[in-house]
């Protein structure tokens, strides 16, 4: 298997996109990236997208022809893949393969969603798809309710706190703050979160992440020949998928999500590196108390002690390690199939120094963790300067 | 790359299974496939399942995961893509790549549609999602009317008549009574179809493959191995897939699938073959126009014969070709996210000689091919016997 890099990046703005439709969003990230690799657009051999739920959001299924078609790229093939809220850290790693393998030279990878153009009642029923539809969603378990359970149980077993899960999401606003391309741009406090409406206790409406229209993109290449078209590429250097039961209530824990673990420890694994290696991670945050799982079960912080760090501030900017500097899914937003390309796109702007006023000092080494679902699907990838 | 061979197949009964679920469907079809190969479970390390609408059909995403966990095949990664009714062929491919590349060694791949949990217009409009929903579902054009289009002007260039297009009916009906899996086992006459319903003019409803439930699945292997597992593995000599324009009016020509034709010649090129080798073939035959496109398209007769040569029984059972000897969609069913597997479980019998009384003497080599929307996607595979 070859090695493989990332040579192009692009995104939209997130955010609440009322006077544009799902291929005008496309086509932005996805020739924002194109640009920024240096390739023609004849030199791209396939694609991959992750979408979520096009059909129930926008009837259109059948996205990957579609953005073949709106982006010129006819007739190469473009493979929609859908995981739910992994579906753009899936159609990366399949990307990631494409060219690893040989099949492909230079792929481009792109993720989207349009939500914003039914209304939220509906969007959380299609949401709620991304969990056991028969077993939980029928049920009224709709995504606040199952993360309130995991979240009442970390309490429970570790003393997590509501500060502590409010503390997530002030910080996630400040990295915001300084993020241009986020959907949410203002800094809140303890307070605004404390304060906000319940939505599935304990969660409120500031625990939650936003429903968010929005599309990135990058272009992969194999590392031997990367730096003819971009000076900085950034190598992938592990890519890594797991599965675990679709319905909540088939776990052994509720206060963990085990395909983490495993998805973090197998990465770490094939990049001979530990948890304390990366010096800046984008995390899977659809509501703070997800945050706080994430960077106990990637290893960054002890089972039950990822609440109080980060109430102590040790995961922002100047931190220990700098979790979510682009805002996570909390302050940048959540169009579900683009934010695991989002997280590649932040991570990429931060090896290559260019996240501005976001920019962790000295990052070589950076981690991404998309989680579809309560956790039946993870997907975590390391990028490392090159 | 290495080369690659199926060793295990596997498929429900198409049919209206209304007192089954999805999960029912695909468990079936994963365990006859895994029972065939001589695998156990934990030898199998990725999978691909090919999958258009369980979002909208029954408000399930995510059902990579999903079966998965059905599958006690956790924690291993299973992705689903889509590619509207090419989803199995773009799931066959995706496995393919995937052991051909050495990413993995065993690889199960299935395809499952469960459609008759709603009403047929539903259906209907959501398939429509299969094309461009802003300019042809959402002005009206559902599937029967694009294809109908296509029927008038191969009509208008040709000569094509309307009882040439009932003979395709006619002929996949009589190869789908000797198809135990098939949803319709009836024969029919050329009059069934003619005094049929009209749909969308000229295609009546015999002239249209039916909402089917369904699940199909193969296990792949490399094929230096596949012997050890399988006295008949089947190789998979080439897997191609195309796009082109997701909409109708965008295309040159409404009287051929233009991804039809140049996926036919890159596999052909990379099989080292030419149509006249080809024994047996299944198409996708959504309507009866687009069998006579396709083995047009695909080089098995002159453009414009297809009509003609269909009518003289050219593509039946003892013909120069036969053709979708499983009854093809019209009569074995269309669960669309399946039709892809199915194809190759079909050829797969032909070619280990297993297909009793629909059995075409001598099969050496065997073609699939599987059409997405009105041929924005196209997936052609050619098999051969070991």
């Amino acid at each position: 298997m070859r090695k493989v890099a990332i040579i192009g990046i692009g995104m939209t703005k997130f955010g609440e996109h009322w006077e544009r439709g799902f291929r005008n969003l496309v086509i932005e990230a996805g020739i924002k990236a194109m640009e920024d690799s240096g390739l023609q657009g004849n030199e791209i051999s396939a694609g991959y997208v992750g979408n979520m739920a096009s059909g129930s959001l926008i009837g259109q299924e059948h996205v990957g022809a579609l953005i073949a078609d709106q982006m010129g790229l006819n007739p190469i093939p473009i493979t929609r893949v859908e995981a739910a809220c992994a579906s753009g850290g899936v159609a990366l790693r399949q990307g990631y393969l494409a060219v690893a393998s040989g099949a492909h030279d230079f792929v481009v990878v792109g993720g989207v969603e349009k939500m914003n153009d039914l209304d939220t009642t509906s969007v959380s029923e299609i949401l709620g798809g991304a969990g056991d539809e028969e077993w939980e969603l029928f049920l009224g378990a709709t995504f606040p309710g199952l993360y309130a359970l995991m979240a009442k149980r970390h309490m429970y077993e570790y003393g997590t706190t509501e500060e502590m899960m409010a503390s997530v999401a002030v910080k996630n606003h400040e990295h915001g703050s300084r993020n241009p391309y986020a959907q949410f741009q203002n800094k809140i406090t303890i307070d605004t979160v404390m304060n906000s409406k319940m939505v599935a206790d304990p969660l409120k409406v500031f625990d939650c992440s936003p429903i968010t229209d929005g599309a990135a993109a990058v272009v992969l290449a194999p590392l031997d020949v990367a730096k003819k078209y971009n000076a900085q590429p950034i190598e992938i250097v592990a890519s890594v998928q797991i599965s675990d039961t679709i319905a909540l209530h088939s776990r052994e824990k509720l206060s963990e999500i085990k395909a983490t673990k495993i998805a973090a420890q197998k990465a770490f694994e094939i990049a001979k590196i530990t948890p304390k290696d990366i010096n800046v991670a984008e995390v899977h945050d659809c509501f703070t108390i997800a945050e706080i799982m994430a960077i106990e079960d990637l290893g960054f912080f002890k089972k039950g002690e990822g609440g109080k760090a980060s109430l102590e501030g040790k995961t922002g900017l100047n931190g220990e390690i700098p979790i979510n500097t682009s805002g996570g899914l909390k302050s940048a937003g959540h169009p579900v199939g683009a934010t695991g390309i989002k997280q590649a796109v932040e991570i990429t702007w931060q090896l290559r120094e260019k996240a501005e006023a976001r920019q962790v000092a000295d990052a070589e080494i950076g981690l991404t963790h998309n989680v579809g679902g309560s956790g039946a699907t993870v997907v975590v990838h390391i990028f490392k300067k090159t």
